[in-house]
């Protein structure tokens, strides 16, 4: 939570702090273990057989290797930046056409050289060929499809789904699906991902069907859930969010850059499957189809550290950060 | 909206994208102005008396001086940094106490030479004294009080609301309240400021009462609307949070910079009163209890243009952005 003083705040307030300090390796503070190890004040007193509430610490720290899982290297995209790199998880359960083809522009080094090219404040980057407008400039796109359909949603038979408890606004059933942030509809049969925190997104013309994958974009602000179902979503951005949320904004209007000099150069985007073993990320997610991820659900919809006074009793589909962890030992 | 290429994405998909091309006079476009102008694809043929639906931008354009509001200068802060100027709004009617001790810090120069200290992702950036913490080296807080009372919620009574006509998942009523995004509870008969993009706290301790609004955090991610009614919320930055938004987030656990040389120099914070009247921001605001705002929200509920091909019918609390506008001419 936002502290009053640099040291007291010590209690991480979302899931993502606790994702950054395991996976580069924080020490944890004095404090921060003390705090962490405080009795429960808001232990449900009033019924004393129902399980003691954790708090999000303590359900990870009590998760088992079952709980985590590792990410398929066919379905990992590098984005590799001079800041660093950012991991990408495709969907191919809700996009299969565009991630196969972004699996083609990645084989053939298609946005090697490119650039982030927008920053939108409070909505978007977005990345690819800046010069995709004019024939005369705009790079190949090789060996990809230069037409494909609008994946903007798909049956919900036969796709796991793991529903919050809590009501959504924007869709009847909101949860996760293959890891994902996701919202089902029983009446249309229909389920798509969510335009959360992260979200990557096929960006396209005004025909529902004009994106092709080349050109991407990376939510940095508050969910855009309005863009649910408008748009091919093709995967999620599991870490290195901060590299690409940072990135000033452009000055143009919608956050473009009129000068070039001020895009972020892309080094390179590759598949994990592509890049060797020993330089592919060390890190695992944890599950959504999990007791220990309802466990989670339920430590931010009723925060349990003394900092908290009111708990909320709800949460929003796109206020749960997915926890990643480095993955111990040498096994990769 | 996130578009393909560059030159396609024309239509401001935010609010917040309209309202810098007003403050900041860029000009139009003509493929933009051309796709304003285009028929309404989505206008609803099912009952033609009934009245056409409006995009956010013909909104505005249709919008009377009356809708608009001036800030007062007694409520304004200016948070000067070396990048440019971030216009704050503060709230006397939610936070009273609060509001009176950073008047008088501003008065006092306070936060002059101090920084913004805390840079955490997808959640907040906080300012004021960095070594607050260390009796040593701690700045005087001056003639401001030392002690203030927990001011997380008010009564509701004689307080306008205009509600939203959708469901809060946090909050049995939502809407806006003096021009701030707001919630309500008839059962308990009182109402508080939403923690939306934007919103400026108190930072406390672990006492509900600890804050006295010295160090104080602007939400840049996700609303953390877990704070509300746990945290005494003093106003909201009105223009510039691209300045915020933007800065890289610390490294160390919960994005604080343990290294000194990264946080950012606050030039100076300055109530609008104090400055002189031409050096101060000439924007102005648009009211939220209007027919126009209702209006507005109306056009993010349910976008009008030809990009989207399955309006939402629904819109969060704080996926609405207040727009903001130069003043034109000489008036102040």
């Amino acid at each position: 939570m936002p502290g009053r003083c640099r040291q007291n705040p010590a209690i991480p307030d979302r899931a993502t702090a606790m994702t950054r300090a395991w996976t580069l390796r924080f020490p944890r503070t004095g404090l921060l273990a003390t705090l962490l190890a405080l009795p429960l004040a808001l232990a449900n007193a009033a019924d004393p057989d129902s399980p003691k509430p954790r708090t999000t610490q303590e359900v990870l720290d009590a998760s088992q290797p079952a709980d985590w899982r590792r990410l398929d290297p066919a379905n990992t995209l590098y984005l590799d930046l001079a800041a660093g790199r950012v991991v990408i998880e495709l969907a191919p359960a809700f996009a299969p056409e565009h991630v196969a083809n972004i699996r083609t522009l990645a084989k053939d080094g298609f946005w090697d050289g490119t650039s982030i090219y927008r920053s939108h404040d409070n909505f978007v980057v977005q990345f690819g060929d800046a010069d995709a407008d004019d024939p005369a400039k705009a790079k190949s796109t090789g060996h990809a499809k230069t037409k494909l359909p609008a994946e903007f949603e798909r049956s919900a038979r036969g796709l796991p789904f793991h529903a919050l408890p809590d009501r959504d606004g924007w869709a009847p059933e909101a949860g996760f699906a293959e890891g994902f942030p996701a919202a089902r509809e029983s009446a249309t049969g229909q389920a798509w991902m969510a335009h959360c925190y992260g979200a990557l997104g096929a960006g396209r013309n005004l025909e529902a069907d004009s994106s092709i994958g080349a050109e991407l974009y990376v939510v940095t602000g508050q969910s855009p859930r309005q863009l649910d179902r408008n748009i091919t979503v093709v995967g999620r951005v599991v870490q290195g969010m901060e590299l690409l949320s940072a990135i000033p904004r452009g000055p143009a209007p919608m956050g473009f850059y009129a000068d070039p000099a001020l895009r972020t150069p892309i080094v390179a985007v590759r598949l994990a499957s592509e890049v060797p073993a020993d330089e592919r990320a060390r890190i695992e997610v944890l599950r959504t189809d999990t007791p220990t991820f309802d466990a989670l659900v339920e430590s931010r919809r009723n925060r349990r550290d003394d900092f908290y006074k009111r708990p909320a009793g709800h949460i929003d589909l796109c206020n749960i950060a997915i926890p990643v962890r480095e993955i111990a030992g040498d096994a990769r």
